[in-house]
């Protein structure tokens, strides 16, 4: 298919855009494959947006006679944008343009599969967090315990799983191809992360017990093999009991007590799917309305249920911290197909309990392997967000959620808590957030590793990896305060430590100028710390060198010398990277 | 009277302490005239609590029959604390004595009549921010505008002013004492700031025109004379129409335009009195129920209406603001009595029109200024805050009100909106939140200037301002973010824009450690490199001489020098104090 076909009008002049936190722009409007680009000439006040079509969530049509019309475009990184078109052919072929764009369903037609960067890649994305090298220490360490597992090589055991898994060594592949055989869609329990203790966090699917209370007992096997001689381990089902107990009509169920004695089940309750959306929906209608009354916006905020979403995805990753933590016990978590609540709470409580997810490559890698290569289907889960109508073939349907903004929400909540516990700025969530719904990486196509294998995204497209690990683009998203702090650090859940996140839902309606100003200086007072360092080092190393010269040649004897050179003051807690 | 007679138990061993944030300490109870301190004497985990009796709001006695019983001590301060006595009588004798003490009425009685600094007192507080310092600028650089008067130099004409005022030079004493006898309370319109471009901001109190709709050629002579030929000014009632309207039965009123063509009336109303102390009780009740859940937590924050009342606030604030800055047009406001809700207004707008409010010494004027020689009854408005219950003799009655607490969150809000255009913290904000309740310093005893004069406040007590301008103290209440800003700042007043005062009204529920880390660790960043500076300066400076002496010596050529020394990098934003 030709990108030609669905432009109808590539270039058209005199379109006014309205955009947020700034004058109205008169500009010229071109279409093209991936982006829509308006751009005034006006010297000395070069306006120009870029906007690929992926990000519009929703387009307004707001006809206006003879007179053309307006078309509200509304993206899913929360912007909403207006242009004004003069012509009302123009406007209706423009509308259709952007429309058709903007719902391609083909993968390979996106912007990544044509985006080439202007710089050199010299650090692989796609090659950065490998299972084998994420792991390869703790296998390595613990090879009694843990091994790599390639029954998957080939996807047909799960075929949403990484092709390489860490199972428990003592287990073999035959028992663990039945036990998957036992899980919905084949996600097996498999290591999600081992905490200093030797306590375990795995994750899978519901067990497919059904209304006869099937049992497994391979998969018995292979989770009981984690626990020492006489421990018991907890199971978290992210389901109601009553949503687990009618999942048993559907084929899916539950552990019985009686099969897994050693095991302790506590359902704690995520929601999931279209009322995470939805919810995320009606909270941004709020945002967007700056004229609303105080009653009205703290109502609509309550209504909206997203800080009880966020409560409650905090308040479960924190009883598995304290498990892990705590009581030493190892946990299993899952829900229903384990791709969605289950993904959330394993990697937030790996935020909770280990250091290294709070510094930059940590969080990178925490995503990959709890999101990328645990098989959340991004482009699914992405394909509509907050501003789309509600069904209809491009309006939101049950399979979209904002579940890995939830997650980032959460990581901002703890940042929140802990400021001087994170490597990263809360920035660099924001730019998680926009990527995972649009971008000119393949790192968010593909639903899990089959399909990007399948798309060979690793050949076609650049990593958001490759592009964020470049050491000048990190710099900026580096947190000026950062300690490192190597404790387990406990996020209040009590509902009044948890606030709205206003750098993200609010940032096209709340002027954020000064916020940025004073992270600015906060940075600048750092980089100059260390610039100042450096300068008094140098000045102290020449000033030694020329009393040392000037005592041979005898113009100068110890005695003489300055007051030896005070101690530099040490450095402000730890220096960042 | 002695305090030995209120004191039925001087002390008591064997008292367990519990208070936010700590383990139950085990310690000795003391009484004394002032205080109620409990200390541990355990081998290197002494702990002390040290209260002042004025900063008890509340006392619930929870009687455990043979056993004693714990007192639940809530503060002015929204602390509450727990002491658990072992014995019934002294539980009563205790509870008793608290009681008494806590709602002793004699402002001489009061600690700050008993306090000596341990300090030598480097500029009196006292004498730091008179009118005639003040106003001086004003007054000699305006000269055909503005004057003093003195008329009110022994409180006849307005009990409830200072005893200087400044008044437009082109009206005479005669004058303004007629107008005062046609104000409530004889609060006759007085300057309270003067904008860059000469328009000006007056406070008074309401007119008494009664039901017959009295007039007053002084007044509106009075207030006619600070607009220029022809042009307008506006008058901002904070009241609604209605309640302006039924003033009149009450002898009170409003400027009639009939009377007063040149003035454009507003009503803008803010509440006052009992109806904000509600709201902050309500407040403070959900903050303090930790274990609620968000959908209550987010309902409370919403019925409490402290929020609303914080917009309405910045909203009549910004509307006098844009009048005087944005139309050039000079203001009047007053709502009844002109010490509550006016005060809010005229203070408010000068913190966003006046740069200089934005300082720790313009934040200080400011308070003296609007709020204390203003008249606002300290006293009264904050004999008990919100924990205080409603009614009885030590209840809280309609005279009590946190109209002050009130004007400190609106300039955390406006300070949260630009972190970098204040000299000083929010922690000042707090501490002038504490003192304002309860001191060992005596500014916020005596209801207006003829009280402190009768009480001899300046010779018997000591001023916060001289405690809190002594350099060592001012420093740490410095914003090391601080960068001068000239403008005028506009906040944002729609809902989402303001926040909770988490600081403050979740300090004893939300640990604040790590937020303090984060700013100990700006703090840090700031100081240091004033110091790396200075070390590099030195060091530049001793290389210098140096080399001056190796070339005279004949050891070094000119050409022989190192590179000439980079410029050390500029300072980030402007250096703080």
């Amino acid at each position: 298919m030709e990108f030609a076909e669905l432009i109808l009008t590539p270039k058209l002049d005199g379109v006014v855009l309205h955009g947020p936190f700034m004058k109205p722009v008169d500009g010229t409007l071109c279409i093209t494959g991936h982006h829509l680009i308006l751009s005034s000439r006006k010297e000395g006040e070069e306006e120009e947006l870029w906007l690929l079509h992926h990000n519009v969530d929703a387009i307004v049509r707001k006809p206006n006679g003879e007179l053309g019309g307006s078309l509200v475009i509304k993206c899913k990184d929360f912007r909403i944008i207006q242009l004004d078109i003069n012509s009302p052919e123009e406007f209706v072929k423009v509308a259709t343009s952007i429309e058709r764009l903007a719902s391609l369903e083909e993968p390979t037609l996106r912007y990544p599969f044509f985006y080439r960067p202007m710089y050199p890649i010299l650090e692989d994305g796609w090659t950065a967090f490998r299972p084998e090298t994420e792991f390869s220490q703790l296998v390595t360490s613990q090879a009694d315990e843990w091994r790599f597992s390639y029954i998957n090589k080939d996807f047909s055991v799960c075929p949403t799983y990484p092709s390489i898994v860490v199972v428990p060594k003592s287990v073999d592949d035959e028992t663990i191809i039945v036990a998957a055989n036992f899980r919905e869609g084949g996600r097996f329990p498999v290591l999600s992360y081992r905490h200093e203790g030797g306590s375990v966090l795995m994750r899978s699917s519901q067990p497919m017990t059904g209304p006869s209370s099937r049992r497994c007992k391979e998969d018995e096997r292979l989770i009981n093999s984690v626990l020492g001689p006489g421990k018991r381990g907890y199971i978290i089902d992210t389901r109601t009991q009553t949503l687990a107990q009618t999942a048993k009509s559907r084929g899916g169920g539950f552990e019985l007590e009686a099969h897994y004695p050693q095991w302790r089940r506590v359902n704690k309750p995520i929601e999931r799917h279209h009322v995470l959306l939805d919810s995320l929906a009606k909270l941004m209608e709020g945002c967007n309305d700056s004229l609303s009354t105080m009653d009205r916006w703290l109502s609509r905020l309550e209504s909206s249920n997203w800080m009880s979403h966020i409560k409650d995805t905090l308040n479960c990753a924190c009883l598995v911290a304290q498990c892990l933590d705590q009581e030493g016990a190892s946990v299993l978590v899952h829900g229903s197909e384990g791709m969605d609540a289950t993904l959330l709470v394993t990697s937030l409580a790996q935020v909770i309990l280990n250091p290294d997810c709070r510094t930059v490559r940590g969080l990178e890698a925490l995503v990959e392997r709890e999101w990328l290569q645990a098989g959340h289907p991004f482009p699914i889960r992405h394909a509509r967000s907050c501003y789309a109508p509600t069904g209809g073939i491009s309006g939101r349907g049950k399979s979209q959620a904002p579940t890995f903004l939830l997650f980032l929400d959460c990581v901002n909540q703890i940042h929140q808590q802990f400021p001087c516990s994170f490597e990263f700025s809360i920035h660099l969530l924001i730019l998680l957030f926009e990527h995972s719904y649009s971008s000119q990486f393949g790192t968010f196509l593909g639903t899990c590793e089959a399909d990007r294998v399948r798309l060979k995204l690793a050949d076609r497209t650049v990593s958001l990896w490759s592009y964020l690990n470049r050491p000048d683009v990190l710099q900026s998203f580096l947190n000026p305060m950062y300690d490192p702090n190597n404790r387990v650090i406990w996020p209040s859940v009590a509902p009044m430590s948890l606030t709205l996140w206003s750098e993200l839902y609010l940032r096209w309606v709340v002027d954020q100028t000064p916020q940025q100003e004073a992270w600015r200086t906060i940075t600048e007072l750092r980089e100059h710390d260390k610039e100042l360092r450096l300068k008094a080092t140098r000045l102290r190393r020449q000033l030694a060198d020329l009393e040392k010269e000037a005592i041979e040649a005898g113009i100068l004897t110890p005695s003489m010398l300055p007051q030896p050179q005070e101690v530099l003051p040490p450095p402000v807690s730890a220096e960042v990277a």
